[in-house]
Formats: C-alpha cells, structure tokens, sequence
C-alpha cells in the first residue's frame, strides 16, 4: 500500500468504528437529508427519535440532572442511557464525535446506582452526571486520535507506548472522583489550531442551528454536542478562542479561565511546552450556573497537589458573595457595576447579527441601570501580532510532525506555522513584548475607574467572540477578537445572546463592506446561525466573572 | 583610550562615586584591618562607630521599628539617618553597596514626620521604615547598573533611554505607598547568575561574620548589609538561590516565594523573557515576623492590578489561623505536624556545620513531639540539568552583550551559558522534562500521607542552603541545594540556625572526604560562619511556611 492509500484506509477504518459504537437500535433509519432541505437539526428535529421521558433528561440542564442523580430520583443508568441516545443522535446528524463508549459508561452507572442504594448518599456532587470530552482528554480502554490518522493504535503518535489505551488524564480521574459518567469525546480539529473543526476521520463537524455553517473548533464537536443536548456539560480547551468560538456558534456558555486554574495534566496537546501562551481547559454547557457548579467541584478536588501547573485558589465563594452585592446594590438604584463594549478591535468589521447582539447587551446593562462606556483599549493588532508569533514559535515542526506520522494532508483551516522557527533571543523578546502589551492594557483598564462613576475601574467589558454567527466554511478570516484574550491570559464567558435573522439582520443599501470579512455576509445563508458574545473579567476572576454571566444571561432571556 | 582603560576608568570613577557618596563625618577614620586580624565586624565592632540611640535604633528588628514610626514614638527622620549611618559604615567594611542615596532618603523621612504632625496617623503600615534593595530595582534619581559596567550612565545598557534615572519598579512604587523610605541599594554580581557577589565596579563582598568567607550571591549586598544591621528589612531576587544563599550565609531570614506573588515589574533582569524558571523577588530580615510584616504589606497593595504576572492572591489570613491551629495542636501532644529532612541530595556531602544544623533541626522537632521523615525525594540531579539548560538556554547571549558593552571581563565566578543556544524545539522539550519533573515530585510529597501520622503529607521538608556554612571565594561548587526548588517553584525560607565551630565542626579522622566539595572544609577558616537551612513548603505556601518559620526560628533560639 502506498502511503497515501494507507492513511485513508486508516482514516476509513476509524470512521467506520465509530459509526459501529453506535447500538443498531439507535442508528437513524434514513440518511439525513442536506442542509438546504433540513437547515436545523436541534429541537423538534432531534427530538423525533427520542421517547418524553428521554427529551426530559435529555433537556434538563446540568445542576438539575445532578441535583436528581445524586439524590437517587432519577437513576444514573436512565440518565446515561438518555444522552448516550442522544449523543449518538448527534452524531450521526453533524460528526461531532470521535469516541463513544457507552458500555463502559453504562457500567459505571450502575456502579453509581449500586452505591448510591447501598449508602444512600451520592460519591460526590457529580454522581451520576454524565460529562462529554474534548478528544484531547485520555480515559482508559478509549483511544484519543486528537484529529491525526498518525495517532490511531497508538498513543500520540508514540507506537508500542505502553499509555495507549492505559492512561487517564488528571482531570478525568478527578471527575470520577466526583461521580461524573464520562461516554464520549468530541470531534476536534487535527492540531486544535482552527476555528472550524475538521480532520481527515470524521471530517467535517456541522453546526447543528444550520448547516451550513461550522460549529466553530477546536472544541467543535462539544459546542456542536451540547447544541443537540447530547451532554449536559463538557470540557474544551482554549489557546486562541477554542472554548468561546464553539460556544459562541452554538449558544452556549462557555469558560475560558485563566491559565492555572483548570488541571491540564496527562491531556493530549499540540506544541507541548509552548508556554509563551497556555491552552487552557474550560467548561461549556447551556446554562452558566452549571458551568459554575462543574468548576466548584473540579475545584474541590485541590487539582494544585495533582498538577503542578495548577494554581492553589480554591472556589472563591466571597467573591461571589461580594459580586452578589453589587448586583443586589444596583438594583437600589445606585451604580454599582459598569461595562465597557468594544464594538470593533480596529481590525475586522462585525457581521449585522453581531452587531444587533452588542445593542442588546448594551440595552439590557442600561435597562439594569449599569453603566456602559466605550471599550477603547491597546491595540489589538499587536495581540494578535504576538500570538502569531506564539502559536507559530516552533516553525510549524509540530504539526508537520503529527500529520508526517500517516501521510495525512493537512486541511486547508488549520492556523499553519511559518517555517520559520524563532531563536530563543527572539522567543524571549517575544515573552517580554507580551509582558508589556498585558501591562499595557491592564493600565488602560485601570483608567477606566475615571469613567464608571463606581469609584472602580469597570468590572469587565464585552466584545464578540467571533466577527460572525457561526461560519462558513473556509469563512473564518479572523480570530482576534477571541486570541488577545488568551495573550492577556484574562478570563471570559461567552452568553448566548440571540439567533441570526434574515429578516432584520440585512446590511443597509448605503453601507460598503469594511473589509474582506464584512464582505462574506450573507443574510440567507446565516440565518438562524446564534449569537454568542463574550463578557471578559480580568485575570483569574473566574467567580466574578461567571457570576456575572449568570446574572446577565437570565436578563438577556429577559430583554430577547 | 582603548576599550580596556575605558571600562576600568569607568568603574573606577562609579566606584569613587559610590564612596563619595558617604558622608565626611561617616567615614573610617582608619582603613578596615584584613580579615586575619578581624575576621568579624559585626556586631560590637560595627557598634563601635555608632551611639547607644544608633544601636537601639538599629538593632530593633523591622515589626519593631514599624510599630514605633507608625505611632509617632520614633520620628522617620532619626530612624533614617540612624540606618544611613550604618548602611555606610557597612559599605566601608564589606563592599555591600551600589548605591547610597541618603539625602532624598532624609527628604522622604521629613515628609512622612510631617504627614504624621498634621493627620496623626500613619501613610501606611510601613510608614517610616527604611527598606533597602537589591541593585535590580530603579529608583527616580538613582542609577541601576545591575554590577555591569556597561549600564553605568544610561538603563540597562541602552544609551540616551529617557528611562535613566526616572524610572520607578513597581515594588518601588508600592513601598512608597506603605510609606517606606528607600536610601541604599546592594550590590550583587554582575548577570546576578553566581551564588558570590562580585563585580567590576565594587569588586567584591565580604561575608561581614567572617571576612575569608564570601555574603552569599546574588543577593549578597543586601545578605551583608542585614547582617551587619545596616537595614532591618529588604528585597532580593532568586532565580537559583539568590535570596537563599545570602540569607543562609548572613544568618537571616529570606523567603523565595513561588512565581507569581511579588511584583517584578519594571525591574531589571538577566535573560529578561526567560519564563521556564522565573526569577523572584523576596524578602530578607533578621527576624521571620519582618518577612511576615513585608509581604503582608506589599499584598495590601494588590499588585495584581499593576503587574500582569502577578496572581490575584491576597495574604491569607485564613491559612496562618490553620497553620497556628495546627501548631497549638501539636502541644496538646496530638502528632498535627510532620516534616521531612535531606541531608544529602545524592550529589554533594555537606560540611560538617551544615551537618550539624541539620541534626539542631532534627532534635527541635522531636522535642516538640513533630513526626520527623527521612526525605527521600525523585533525583535532585535532575533538577540541576534542567536548571542549567534554562539557565543558559540562549548560549549565554544576553550576559555576553551586556558585558560586551563596555568590554568589561566577565569574573569567573558566574554561572556562564554554554554557547550553544537551544533550539524550540529543546526548549518545549525542556519545559515538558521540567513539568514532568514538577509532577514526579508532587507525587513523592503525596505519598509521605503513609509516613507522617497526621494523616496529611509532610507539612514541609528541611534542607541545606548550601553545603557550605558561607564559602570560600571561587568555592561555590555545588547550587543543587538551591536551584531544585526553583524548578520545582516551590515555597522556601531559610533559618538561622547555628554558626561554624572550630571545635565541634571537626570532621572524624576516618571520614574519607566523599566528594570535591567535601575536601574543601577547612574549621580553621569557616569558623564563625552563619549555618542556614532551609524550610521547604508546596507552591504559593508563603503564609504557611513564614508561619512554620516563625515558630521554629523561636524554638531554634532556644534549642541553640
């Protein structure tokens, strides 16, 4: 076999697998029909193949299913059973799965269930909670291919090493540790640099809301996942918006924390040892309390004497409490919380839905009584000039290297390396200039304490997560307003704000497209597509910034 | 003049300037003897020179002097011009200083007396305290040559920089805001990379208990200006000992606080970029309540909102209330505390007073009813290979330039890059290995819960600074002791514990010296020299192990 024919075979073969995981019971009884026929493949559409009693759990948001499951009301076998239906659903409807391992999950429900009956108390505050995973996470008896052909049958590309199939992430002990079912792991870019989420075994992931567009990456097939409620919470990772753009095109809540909070020990990666700028694990779920309930109990397993990267600041429940009362002050009348919105990073132009969610946070903080002002920062070219750099540092010798392993060709959407590695002159000017940009902004923020009337400086602002409502396909020409965050190593929720509408969302006659961005704007193929916007808090705020979101994701369903 | 002449000329006018500094009236009336006549020139010698009320002054220890000047009981002009006095004797005897900037230091102490006159309170909790720093940090007014004779006229070598003496770190302008008064900086080796302070302009400096010995580096200036009380309290930088050493061979205390919780913006490095081992900014005093007084305030001043690599971190009260709970537990004769010692690393044996302080350790703890454990950790070795290869990572490139300035020689005693720099490639190898490593030994401390019968791990571990008690010049062969625990990035303190004794520090007649470092032990010369150890705790323990250090350093005074 030539090389070339080898890895599609390889490919072809895995696909195959994965489609075998999937109970005969559960398979779709027809193909489904193209996107122009059948745009959206969530609510109703999904819902025919499911029994009431299946959408109920299925539809449940996490901390309801966990405040059952670890109560005994509801069994974990049921629960599992319910998404790992769903999931395969899910799958067959937009590829968003790599693994699934619904026996194995089946098993450890019952083990749930055998303890609960016997000691009539849950093995912690997940119990029977099944949680999906990004496929960079390892679980043993389950492969982890990170999107690389090179990487089936072995692990990480390392043949005959004895963790393939052996080995379970740090954050994956912790979660059964706290009760969680684990039953699948979500589709992935192969190298995790893309925005859209597409290697050369499953393909391509859909957008789920319309398919037509991506469901955004690298977290892809957990944005794409949670959409369909195949999970009622998951974990992605983030190194340039790879959490929030997922989240965003899916109309979820999605946490990038700051780097040192969230245990990345024993995960796959890519440039393992980049640490110019850290990828990052965060939740993604469709209501931010659970995000907040998932991070409280990963947080309760100390993960800072399980991975030395991780910082020793547990779940900071007074800053909660203080973030409580400011809201419950504004709500006196007294400005007491205040905003920034950036509308543009002086880059690239938002699309109209875009834009119409900015208005309608900002209606939503007025109607509050919050004060809102302009977000006029440091350049965001230079994020993004720095994170280029980051990303790149290795001249692309990574990938080059994982994608070499079969032969595989790398898709055109990956974020490529020049080839061209840095010096460690260079990398280390590099570490400095980015020192300088964080505290540069980090002054800009703090002068704003001039501007909120709160005798502080705003307690976060909000930018889009991406210049579109989802995407097109090869459409994604900009990621800025998502990577200057993780330069800033600041810490960001997106809130699903609002859907796509060809009927409001229309370019006015006299309006020139700005650039090569605003261009690719069309009101028919967007339509439907969700709006995600991003609240940012500054480093390490990830109480206040999540309590936040709650509080102004339950108004937005106000305002919307 | 030819490049050579020049830089001479150069030194030699900064050095004149330098003494020039010291006011007629505070100068030796006669040149100090040689070290064969006056091996120490602490205490009564120093006093010699200085009034009962200078003494007093002087003498008190930092929680002390603060209590006075914050109350109005001692004025911050007197307190000033008191440590001055001495800071300048100090500097005749030993070479300790770079810089003595007594009159804007007098002018700052006249403000605050006069701030305390009108509103009867203090500016801050240091409100009066003189501080004295490392020769890292710039001061508006004052110049900064890091021991380079190239830096000499201009900041940080580059010439015409508007920067030059107007610049402020931000620890500057913190201690400012506590009300601390700056008027010396210490002298440190040249690159700060040499556990021996010695440079082209000051040439070298002396250990102040025994002039044959050296003060430790790279924060030795300020190790020798502490013990000779010439500051009660001050701050150096550890990127592989360099607060440590000084502290150990100056019978101080001196805290290497993990990444992240002191603020070193704005101040000048070596290989500024360098991000696999951090250099960090610590504290060094006679007394651990000093250490405790200092970071508590530098906290205060939430330096996470002025440096970007700071954490959100306040001093936590919470974990000193859990550690004093433990302690007091511990006297009810319930076994609450448990600690590990390493008396050897596997690489270099230590001399017979570190030997020694080691077992003065070992019986306070049993004596106090706390479960001693051998330490018996992953190989220490490997933590020197990958602190050198950090260490050196860009071949020596940024200590070659700045040198290359002014065409100084570089002395031997620093801690030369190899001339091969690393590739990315290596270097991300080189943070896996050091992660890796970081996981390997969290692993181990895990694993002393079996030993300890507290049901907890060890609550920390003791260990030699060095194997020396200070050390020869050109005699510092071993940083192993020091530099794991950068890598590591764990918490440390350092104990005074005893001081070398001809007549007990013997070694037996039938040891076989075990190593290159052991032949060196001479009684005759080391005797009088300071025995530190250090106090090792997790990452970000600061409040844990100051706490721990506290309470031992006591039962340590009475042991010895």
């Amino acid at each position: 076999m030539t090389a070339q024919s080898n890895w599609q075979a390889l490919a072809e073969a895995k696909r195959q697998a994965i489609l075998k995981a999937i109970p005969e019971k559960w398979r779709l009884p027809t193909p489904v029909p193209p996107a122009s026929k059948v745009r959206d493949v969530t609510g109703r559409y999904i819902q025919q193949y499911l029994s009431e009693r299946e959408i109920e759990i299925t539809e449940s948001d996490a901390v309801e299913i966990a405040s059952r499951t670890s109560t005994g009301r509801w069994s974990a076998v049921e629960v599992t059973e319910a998404f790992c239906h769903r999931a395969a659903l899910a799958h067959q409807l937009v590829n968003c799965l790599h693994e699934m391992f619904f026996e194995a999950a089946l098993e450890d429900a019952r083990k749930l269930d055998a303890y609960f009956a016997e000691h009539q108390r849950p093995i912690g505050p997940l119990h029977g909670l099944p949680v999906s995973l990004k496929d960079q996470f390892h679980i043993k008896g389950v492969e982890t291919t990170m999107g690389y052909v090179g990487w089936i049958g072995n692990f990480q590309g390392l043949k005959g090493d004895p963790r393939h199939l052996n080995h379970e992430s740090e954050l994956v002990r912790e979660l059964r540790a706290l009760g969680a079912v684990l039953y699948c792991k979500t589709s992935v870019p192969a190298t995790l640099m893309s925005p859209e989420t597409v290697n050369n075994i499953i393909e391509y992931t859909w957008n789920p809301k319309n398919r037509f567009l991506s469901c955004g990456g690298s977290s892809g097939g957990e944005g794409a996942l949670l959409a369909l409620r195949g999970s009622p919470v998951g974990f992605g990772t983030d190194i340039g918006g790879s959490v929030r753009i997922p989240s965003g095109f899916n109309y979820l809540y999605g946490l990038r924390p700051s780097s040192g909070r969230t245990p990345y020990e024993g995960a796959a990666n890519s440039i393992d040892g980049q640490s110019t700028i850290l990828s990052v694990i965060g939740p993604m779920a469709p209501t931010a309390r659970s995000l907040v309930m998932i991070m409280k109990a990963v947080l309760s397993q100390q993960p800072w004497y399980h991975d030395p990267l991780v910082l020793d600041l547990p779940w900071r429940d007074d800053v909660v409490q203080q973030t409580r009362a400011l809201i419950e002050q504004s709500k006196g009348g007294t400005p007491s919380l205040a905003f920034g919105i950036l509308r543009w990073d002086g880059i690239a132009r938002v699309h109209p839905p875009i834009a119409r969610g900015l208005k309608i946070i900002e209606s939503t903080l007025k109607r509050l009584g919050h004060k809102v002002i302009p977000w006029s920062p440091p350049s965001h070219s230079k994020a993004l000039e720095l994170a280029d750099k980051a990303y790149s540092m290795d001249g692309g010798a990574d990938l080059a290297h994982h994608f070499g392993l079969s032969g595989e060709p790398q898709p055109s959407q990956v974020i490529a390396g020049s080839n061209v590695p840095l010096s460690i002159t260079e990398l280390t000017a590099l570490n400095v200039a980015k020192r300088e940009y964080q505290k540069e902004y980090m002054d800009y923020w703090n002068s704003t304490s001039e501007l909120t009337g709160t005798g502080r400086p705003v307690d976060g602002f909000f930018c889009p997560v991406a210049p579109y409502a989802a995407v097109v396909p090869h459409g994604y020409k900009h990621v800025g307003y998502t990577c200057f965050v993780n330069v800033l190593d600041y810490t960001s929720v997106t809130l699903p704000v609002t859907h796509a509408d060809k009927n409001v969302d229309v370019r006015s006659a006299t309006d020139e497209p700005a650039d090569n961005v605003d261009w690719d704007y069309d009101a028919e193929v967007y339509d439907g597509a969700p709006v995600g916007i991003q609240l940012i808090g500054r480093r390490l705020q990830e109480e206040k910034i999540l309590t936040l979101a709650e509080y102004l994701g339950d108004e937005l369903g106000k305002t919307a």
